[in-house]
């Protein structure tokens, strides 16, 4: 009889990605087949694509996190933890608390951090809308503005300036939250409502963009009747205790002041990647059509932190967790046919069903399945889409749970 | 046929006393007789001993307000402004606008201030629990300190530690309900329970100086067994960004570290009261038995700007609100008789029924009608006292509207 070890694969991160993984590796290999380990920061997955909502305070954090527990079978090995190396040439993953964990087959699942681009002062005075502990800090500092703004008896209005750094997805929706929650606020903490000042900075020419021109041309009059003012095509050149300085081409350097500075103008792969000695472009490894890192027989890269090139335009795929669930996808099928010795490994290919972005809890826009939609029908939609994530992860239970049903 | 006109009757102030004063003058005196004006800061009256829980936010603020408008009849003259200084000479209100007002009765009820004896460092860097504007700020101030930690890689402790300067009325009534949030917060922002700290300093040789000693000591425990550690006897030297230093008798000084230190050591008069030219001691006038202000025929000062001596004991009585609302209805009696032409004025004693120190929503210690009361029974006699002060004001509506019935 020959002694055979059972395989330990190993998922980093409890993302869109790790988890969709780790429910489908659990469910295609028996315990006698491989050891499962799921190493995550938290205990809890969040909704990275509700974040803007707790970061405004429109919705609580609790409802845009949930247990890994609660989604992850318990024979399932949970390790809470944060990743520091993956030691390649060991097989090892290096966790931040020193312990080791040996891997037959990784999935990095790591998803991706803020990129700020150099621009000076953004990590010391910006607000990054990355993750709950982030959000939860931006929705207190946002209130503690007018708490601080109604007991002054020198009114100071840069208290009430508001900057958003990006008019991307995440700017977007940020910005539909945000002037929803203001009026609340301005009730809250007795303040006029016109005192306050929101404005969004981008240094690409239009907002949103690469997207539909008609349905952007929607966001930005509905964000304007809000009371938005977009500075497009103007670049942040630094952020201060103040506030920014930012310019516009070949204009004079501008200075808002604000007592809050929320950047969201992309992201890069996490810094694990770059330590661990991957080929990579910011943080992002580029990987095969089988979803493996590249001459890496093991290692598999999914979600924000994988580099898909989409053929039709020669540039990456965003990442999104539309994406990063697909990958999950593959990337378990590819991992179990190889714990059973099979080599027929899976091509993944992006199946994009459309896209909508929220611009509140009860406006989006949207293009799905090649249709155009405003208003209540996009908001509608873009719940549909929140609930199949739920749904892809947890099942039934899951979307009953902590599903978005307030829809008409 | 000789032209009378009607005499001004101007009420500064719309706190316990000079609420209770309106109303009274209203009744008593028809639209022929006098114009009553009221004159406050804000444009809703908020019960000054509740603010501890707005503070540590276990009440909504909402719920410690109500409009002035709410309480008072519209033939009365309200005008929402700030006190600049009174005019004796001229018999002249002067607002902070820059309106005057003219007056030939005029009752002073302009409340209290913190009082902070000169301590380095109080006004810039404690949080004072002295109105709504104060509380709301103390409320979110506390919240964002969560939030700071949990969004922290580096913990810093001193955001959650917490020093309480005073332990008075003010100071055990904010401990009680501190102690009673902190559980809440830590679960809202995933914080160690354990990590808390919560310090209580009090220069004077005890706890509620001058307070039954079997209740104080009954307070003592429970706030202790709720994590509250007292200083007793230890006075504070100095408030620094960091936290406070603080000095026991002789001992060395010691530095506490703590992200938010509250105040809540002692009041004095309102400083129109100085500023106006009135012989004050701390900006409190020591009033006639009739509560007019010495050598004035028609000031009448009440409420925690006005200074009377309790005779048993030699040293004024504590600035109460049911001291206040009792000197409102004598007050407005004596104006109303002056008016008449009457001029057996009524002179003050005060009745005192008891005090109730809460210890939290459901916990206190009283002495009410000279029996000791703890625990439930206290706690359910508090309450009973703060709708006995809304019934006073507003009548059994206003006990409606905003009592407290969560009595069992």
């Amino acid at each position: 009889m020959i002694d055979v070890k059972t395989p330990n694969v190993v998922v980093l991160g409890a993302g869109y990605g790790g988890l969709v993984a780790t429910t489908r590796l659990h469910k295609q290999l028996g315990v006698n087949e491989a050891n499962i380990t799921l190493v995550n920061k938290n205990d809890y997955h969040y909704e990275t694509t509700w974040l803007h909502e707790a970061s405004a305070g429109t919705l609580h954090h609790d409802k845009v996190r949930y247990g890994v527990k609660d989604v992850v079978d318990n024979r399932v090995n949970f390790i809470q933890g944060t990743v520091s190396e993956i030691k390649r040439d060991e097989k090892e993953v290096v966790l931040q608390s020193g312990e080791t964990l040996s891997y037959d087959y990784l999935v990095v699942a790591l998803g991706a951090i803020p990129e700020t681009f150099g621009i000076e002062g953004l990590h010391e005075h910006a607000f990054m809308i990355s993750n709950v502990n982030g959000a939860r800090l931006l929705r207190e500092h946002i209130d503690y503005q007018f708490a601080k703004y109604s007991n002054s008896d020198e009114k100071d209005e840069s208290l009430l300036s508001f900057v958003v750094g990006g008019a991307g997805f995440t700017g977007i929706e940020f910005l539909g939250e945000l002037t929803n929650r203001i009026p609340e606020l301005c009730r809250e903490f007795d303040v006029d409502y016109h005192k306050v000042r929101i404005t969004c900075v981008e240094a690409a020419p239009m907002v949103l963009p690469g997207f539909d021109k008609e349905l952007v041309d929607y966001a930005v009059a509905q964000l304007e009747r809000k009371g938005v003012e977009f500075k497009i095509g103007t670049a942040i050149k630094q952020c201060t205790e103040e506030g920014i300085i930012c310019q516009k081409g070949e204009n004079d350097p501008e200075e808002i002041k604000a007592g809050t500075v929320v950047w969201a103008a992309g992201v890069r792969g996490n810094p694990v990647i770059e330590k661990s000695g991957f080929q990579e472009m910011r943080g992002r490894i580029k990987v095969e059509a089988d979803l493996r890192a590249p001459g890496e027989d093991v290692i598999f890269v999914i979600g924000d932190s994988a580099l898909v090139i989409n053929p039709e335009i020669d540039r990456p795929y965003p990442p999104t967790a539309q994406i990063a669930m697909q990958q999950g996808e593959v990337c378990a099928n590819n991992v179990a046919k190889l714990v059973k010795g099979e080599t027929n490994l899976e091509s993944f290919t992006p199946d994009l069903k459309g896209t909508v972005c929220s611009l509140g809890e009860d406006d989006a826009i949207g293009l799905v399945f090649g249709r155009k939609l405003f208003g209540t029908k996009a908001s509608i939609m873009k719940k549909v889409v929140d609930n199949r994530a739920l749904y892809m992860i947890g099942g039934p239970s899951l979307v009953l749970k902590k599903g978005k049903f307030k829809i008409f």
